[in-house]
């Protein structure tokens, strides 16, 4: 398995020599704050940009779809694209300012420049009186309107006299753009990575996401796979409906997926398993996780949270986790000005692109056999599998083949012989590959998924 | 759902206006009160009058099954009456007096009336020496003999010496008598409401029961329902043997059934589960339990109890459960003359009543769906439903919505969808019947129960 | 059912009159005294003494399979028998004596008669550094060489100078030994119960397992029994797969089995699944353990072990568990000069063998009926199975009628009903035969396994 011959081979379990932790976050982290200051939405030139910042990590294609195209219930909206914002008060200082925080402006907000009393311009503010410091994140894509976010510092500091309001953003038809990368691999059976590229200047939800997808996908470039890897850039929710209805025929390829959403802040990993519940992606995860000595929780699929919601719709249904580490609105810091560079951390974006390149080491791994020799054990001393001096316990690769050797019976994979056995996937597809070598071990026919 | 206009018809989980516990409790403590010294048996006058005294509240009717029907295995026994009882010493005064408490007469007692010393009266004999205060309940349906009951305390006071003993009962051909109350609703299926009704001067076990159908009868009365209710008050084992082999014809409408008994204590409620085990009715009652902040405890079936025991035998299996506060036999004033009027309360009795007409509310509201947009979500925003500025958590309604909608699937009741989502039934009917509105939703076709 | 006249025939749960522990561990312990000194071996002499002492026990019968015969992937080895062996130092002293313990020798070590330097002598030793008194027991069996184990205390104190080596071992073809009995029952189906003999001086494994199962067969020899029995001593892994490779055709008829070994040290009991898990077998030693009052444990199958491996390996597959008190690998002393007859207790052999007994009596009593009144209760007072008098609790015996008449519908044997009343399966196999006697209820039809 080509794999295993770096970073991203290492089976489960095991360490590879060239895993440069310190090297890989700090790559991570450089592209996050790249991405930082650009104000990103659903559609407009943010989006663009950010996408032409991930190219330089591999050469995602960028692909836009025409406002007004309808998507199953929905229709792509008009394009959004902004300036400058600010409100200035009668001494003309700006009490709030785009160029010093772009989620000062309610994200979707129409063109606006006008003097209003606060009276008129209250209604269109919005504060956090629980996080005093802290900028709201707030959006309104689908309603006309325009709006400030402020700090609750900055909001009850305001005097009760006129004020300049100006939004300098257009919004008519356009594009909304998203980025796709394939890796081609033996079969054309799909492993789906996903994650949104809609968010404003924060960091954790979801620069993190983007920029380990890319590390990801910069990983696996170029490897002999036998799935074939599409990472997807969307915008949230109507990205996700969006690339779904225009590829609904490729979607029976699509045999396991993932999204990436928060996946920078050092909280423990969280997994949440797709709709199925028992997909095979749930069960890699799961063991994974269960073998990484770190701390997790798993949760079942619920229908809120990010393009999961989408993917795992009851009519689409596909095998979509989501891997994330602190799950979105649990962190005080969500969809505020502090998810900023100092919540993520480069140690936290390498171990999440660590776990992932595991995953998809044990999904490439996760082969099902068929003993050759299935009447009593085989002799495995005669073949130089076993210890000659006996009396002794088992070695760990004896115990390894003996499981292997028993549960392939062609109704278990290595991963179901992993969960019986406790045993790392790594260590039974060792043993595996000795027993095949021995000609006392098949892969299981038929088409594989 | 014409049940959500007064107090049985709120969701469950939530509290309606116009439920008066007190006032509820009052009736219920008033109608037990005049049900207490009737000296009811499996058949005679007693249970005559105590299903006349229910005519109050509903307009039930009485039927009469003649001695001598075999009904299954068994056979109608004799009627008997009983007109007094006692047995007096030999200065004249009554040692055990049939009008201070029927339970002074073991139950089904032949008629005796003789002098006997101590020593042949004995064998008739029946005390508690670990209650030496209280009569226990005795019968002998079956074997034809007499006894009296007297608490340890007057037993151990009796003289070595010549006794008058007299019961003046009847015992020969005549009917069992049973109540029955029919609402008719949209569909012939039924849910049965069984309370036995052979108990003489004992309020927990099973006045209570009885009470507590006959209100639910009333409160159910003149209702638009799904379901047709069926309220049957039987004497126990017998009278719910002779009722199912009478009706045999018509068990396959029952779709759901309780038993109600010991409902009148202040103890934590006890459902235990049908002989299947997953019935609609389990599960529903587990919800309404799980989703009430009372206290509670859920058991399994077995072959021990009241009526369960026959609409739950292996040629029966309906999907009957039973509902009570604390069971039978457990607690100690169980089958003695301290189940009395200070052992039910009236705000237990009202309480049950309750939990009963929410159980009702979420068998009639237990409805399918099926997402007419499965496809992703539908644009919930557009049609009124969604928050329009986004960035912060979702609503409760929203939330209920999300889960309807995922999981309305062709698979899933709405029952389903609670357990999976923690969220109360009514909750997620209420966003049901909004989606339902905005024709996202339609209800699954073909035959419902 | 004739088991119940003795010993081995109680009802699990119910203790025999006639089961005198002291006794029978007294014999237990002899037995294993007598084997104790004799060198066994997968092959040769020592094997066929061993067997001869069993049969004071029951007659067996001695099987020889030539070596060089072809059992599945293996090939039956040559006969190995050993009549002296030593190290003397160069004065004539002997720091490892054959004669005072045959586990000085590795086991089928080739013959060797030589002088050599310590240097040369030292690859071909053993010791145990942790436990620096015992002698270590090692094996050579499909590798041709020879070896000595020695305390870690005589190891350290050989001198570096040059000793005389003997082994008078001879290795040639001859003949796989092992003993079989049966005893037929009323059917062809059959309980197997396997020990492995080939250990030399090892008290706990395995003479007891090889006394015990030889003391199980005795008494149940000349019994009236539903099952055949088969019993086998073979030597571990070689003699399993001969066996199963020359009676593969019988296999269909084995439909429950036990390997017996380690059951003479005071430890809990210990039973490993078959790889099934939820084979009769299975069940049925968690029942009769779980109503032992004993401390045990259970296990899922693992591909580690004895024999087991070999029945439950996944072209054999037969629903064969393992039943232990400390299993193998899991006491200091496993594999040492310390498994000797001071690690055996004959109360605990003695307690082995009634818990197996125990387990006999339940297969020989699961019996599945068909309640022939399913329509609601029998009437159970008309024919003396009830008490007269109601008003109070049911009996113990009433309850078992109740569970065995409500769960027999032809989907539940007798140990389904205990697993759900929580009863013994003696309870309700007495409660069987007295609604048997009373018309009540019959066997299932159909085969029965």
């Amino acid at each position: 398995m080509a794999l295993s011959t770096n970073t991203g081979g290492q089976r489960p379990g095991e360490s590879s020599g060239d895993w440069d932790e310190a090297r890989e976050g700090a790559e991570l982290y450089r592209i996050v704050s790249e991405l930082y200051p650009i104000c990103r939405s659903i559609t407009g030139n943010g989006v663009r940009e950010s996408l032409r910042v991930l190219q330089q990590q591999v050469p995602l294609s960028l692909h836009e779809i025409p406002s007004g195209t309808k998507v199953f219930d929905w229709v792509v909206p008009n394009e959004w694209n902004i300036r400058d914002a600010y409100i200035k008060n009668s001494s003309g200082g700006k009490v709030a300012d785009f160029r010093k925080s772009n989620l000062h402006v309610v994200n979707y907000s129409v063109p606006v420049r006008k003097k209003m009393a606060l009276s008129e311009l209250r209604p269109h503010l919005f504060a956090l009186p629980e996080s005093p410091d802290w900028i709201p994140y707030r959006t309104s894509y689908y309603k006309e309107t325009w709006g400030f976010c402020l700090s609750q510092r900055q909001f009850e500091s305001l005097a009760d006299a006129e004020y300049e309001v100006c939004i300098d953003s257009s919004l008519g038809p356009g594009h909304l753009t998203y980025g796709e990368f394939q890796i081609p691999g033996a079969t054309d059976n799909e492993v789906l990575i996903s994650s949104h590229c809609c968010h404003p200047s924060l960091c954790n939800d979801n620069l993190s996401g983007m920029a380990v997808a890319a590390r990801l996908a910069q990983h696996l470039s170029g490897r002999s796979l036998r799935y074939s890897y599409r990472f997807v850039w969307i915008p949230g929710t109507i990205g996700s409906i969006a690339w779904l209805a225009l590829h609904e025929k490729l979607l029976p390829q699509i045999k396991h997926g993932l999204v990436l959403s928060c996946v920078g802040d050092p909280g423990r990993f969280t997994y949440k398993r797709s709709r199925r519940g028992n997909a095979g992606i749930d069960r890699v995860v799961e063991h994974v996780l269960r073998h990484s000595r770190r701390e997790f929780q798993l949760r079942d699929f619920s229908p809120q949270g990010y393009d999961e919601r989408q993917y795992c719709s009851p009519g689409i249904n596909l095998p979509v986790g989501c891997f994330m580490r602190t799950p979105n609105g649990e962190y005080p810091q969500y969809h505020t000005s502090a998810d900023d560079l100092t919540l993520v951390k480069p140690s936290s974006m390498a171990e999440s692109l660590q776990q992932l390149l595991q995953i998809i080491a044990a999904l490439e791994g996760n082969e099902s056999y068929v003993n050759l020799n299935p009447k009593c054990e085989p002799q495995l001393g005669r073949r130089g599998l076993y210890r000659p001096v006996g009396g002794t316990k088992n070695a760990g690769a004896e115990d390894a083949m003996l499981w292997v050797l028993n549960f392939s019976d062609g109704g278990h994979s290595l991963l179901d012989i992993a969960a019986r056995s406790g045993l790392p996937l790594a260590t039974l597809s060792a043993a595996a590959d000795q027993l095949e070598n021995a000609g006392l071990l098949a892969k299981a026919g038929g088409p594989r998924q």
